[in-house]
């Protein structure tokens, strides 16, 4: 499995935030080709350092699986949306392979 | 669900750090009391904002169960022992529910 895990600094607007995130965001991500499973987090409370909003998980089969749903005319619409309610700078992302242990 | 998710910072020795967390940080934590579901990321690739080194997710059935685990004598040696191969300020974590969308 290959995990996108998205970080969000608290926005300046968190309704906003959450009625762009919830009505626009989740539904165009939801189509991305080939996802597998997507969370978001509830509650989110630091334990070591910076508090984050919000917590997005999106997971595929494979690497290749997930960079076709990237350069899919979807996936090029979600990372737009993203700048509309998450200014430069106020997300953070990464991909990994995620291993159980 | 509940997820305790741990972000390490690139260590300045990353052998030392894996043998650390490979020997001694996994099989300690996955003692953890009701311990549910416990991954690590291979391969970690930033998209947007800095490279961390490993992705830690722990998963709990309850806040009650994680609050538990974290307050029990596995909990405390494993909180120890992070500071025996990440310094302070070199992990990041956050703990949330885990809601699919």
């Amino acid at each position: 499995m290959v995990r996108f895990l998205v970080l969000y600094d608290t926005p300046e607007d968190p309704a906003a935030f959450d009625k762009h995130y919830n009505e626009v965001h989740i539904p165009l991500a939801k189509q991305l080709p080939g996802l597998r499973r997507y969370t978001v987090s509830k509650n989110v409370a630091p334990v070591r350092g910076k508090q984050y909003y919000l917590v997005a998980e999106l997971d595929w089969e494979s690497t290749e699986a997930m960079q076709a749903a990237f350069g899919s005319e979807i996936g090029k619409q979600s990372a737009a949306d993203v700048l509309k309610f998450a200014p430069p700078g106020t997300s953070h992302s990464v991909i990994f392979e995620v291993a159980e242990v």
